[in-house]
């Protein structure tokens, strides 16, 4: 089986074409890898990038990339509602198949030395790649933003950096870490009222005594209730056991669930696990999917 | 996309493991091609091999196959439980990923013609690819098996080949076709009763009034009560349907589903149906599902 990586770099820039197109262009030039999805937000100012490839194919990718954006992209003439701290923001490699999430954050890591000694930009190591406990959390890391940290880097001892000098230049710093894959996920009530998808997003968000790896809002969408969510790790909080859940607060209002949907890309795996339970197949192996098999020879 | 079709040839010889390797070791030969399984049943004295490679491949495969096969099994001296008409008796083709049913027929026809011309040996084109009708049904295009074909190939018009002599040899007569996956799938009950599995199988299958594309038998597996099934078509009775039914049915008699079983190889899709069923992903397009989109290049 060919080892699959996938990498979703966000840069600071979301509003100058120009720009992004070189980012993109300077990674979309490194051989086996391909670029699935390129997303800007002009009032973030920000653009996603969504890739796949080899292990190291990826690593030599974000570096072109954040290599590029660093030459392009000014911290200080930055302005966006999305937090940010650096040109290259947030590097994360997720796995997809034939490869173990310590694979990923060796890939991490790896990427985040190169960056440091050959870019001189600090680099944090997050989620499952941090080095400290508090690091996880991308949130912490990226505190105060880029013109916070600039202060921070030099003096305060819990800001040096995993990677690269302690002082901040006009690329700022980059967040690399790995994590499992990110769905996106969203599930339509039969009503037009708010206040109950508030409640149920409450219900299910492990924030407030939910599921672990769920973050929801209640939101009105087109005249609809929807709950938006981001499951975090389908493995360890299945879209199934979330579906399930939400329909039984739903029926607490006397609500039904409409329809679902999912936003950007998902695993088969998440899918194959919802088929596995709602048709009962007890210890089903997924080497009885065919193409499982055929991909243990492409 | 590359292209992969499935090919499952059916050889009369379940016995002399030697003759079954010889023809196993013809096919796996061809460049392109992936044995996936070899089942042998010595009651039935017949051998099932699962394969996949490309659709030029496969059909490269299969001629090797039915080339072996008649040079080291001689049906007049065959026996077994199983219906048969020649050495190698069925070769379906299966789209699998990146080919039309309509592509799978046309390898029929060329395969067939091929094993007309070069091998002497009779076949008649079935399923999808049928040139008549009643063809279409493997039980009538076999009917009398080897012996009866003999006596009437050359002289009834109803039994001339598409390809090949109107006359057989000792490799008797073959069928050439095309056909969407077969999924087996078994539903069990939480009942040492037979009976309502017997009448659930009637109420669910075709040829008693049930679903379109659903063989079914009521059995005891191991002190328990199952619904076996075959499942002919997924994409028109899907899997979900054919579950929810039976839970249906079982519900009359106050039983429930404790857990379902895939024997053998299923489609992907099959699962992403279920997944979508349930998960009421209304508009859900499978480009969504980040490996479709590798495959895309591999």
């Amino acid at each position: 089986m060919k080892p699959i990586v996938e990498c979703v770099p966000n840069f600071s820039e979301g509003r100058r074409l120009d720009a992004i197109d070189a980012i993109v262009k300077a990674m979309a030039q490194v051989p086996s890898v391909q670029i699935l999805d390129v997303q800007s937000d002009s009032d973030h100012n920000r653009s996603v990038v969504t890739a796949v490839g080899s292990p190291q194919a990826v690593v030599e990718m974000a570096f072109q990339g954040i290599a590029a954006a660093a030459d392009l992209i000014d911290l200080n003439h930055h302005r966006g509602e999305h937090p940010r701290m650096g040109a290259t923001d947030v590097v994360p490699f997720v796995p997809v198949r034939g490869v173990t999430m310590q694979e990923c954050v060796d890939l991490a890591r790896q990427l985040g030395e190169r960056v440091g000694r050959e870019l001189a930009i600090p680099v944090y190591l997050y989620e499952e790649a941090a080095t400290r406990p508090e690091r996880r959390d991308l949130a912490y890391v990226r505190r105060g933003e880029y013109e916070g940290l600039k202060e921070e880097i030099s003096t305060n001892p819990d800001r040096m950096p995993d990677f690269g000098p302690a002082e901040l230049g006009t690329a700022g710093a980059t967040a690399i870490g790995a994590r499992p894959p990110l769905i996106a996920f969203n599930v339509y009530l039969n009503t037009d009222d708010v206040a109950p998808a508030k409640a149920i997003a409450g219900a299910v968000r492990h924030s407030s005594g939910g599921l672990r790896c769920v973050k929801a809002l209640g939101l009105l969408v087109e005249g609809q209730a929807q709950v938006s969510m981001n499951l975090t790790d389908y493995r360890s909080t299945p879209i199934h056991r979330v579906v399930e859940l939400i329909r039984s607060e739903a029926a607490r209002y006397g609500l039904a669930i409409t329809r679902c949907e999912v936003v950007g890309l998902l695993p088969a795996r998440a899918l194959f696990d919802a088929a596995e339970f709602y048709l009962q197949l007890q210890g089903f192996a997924q080497e009885r999917i065919l193409e499982n098999r055929l991909t243990a020879e492409d």
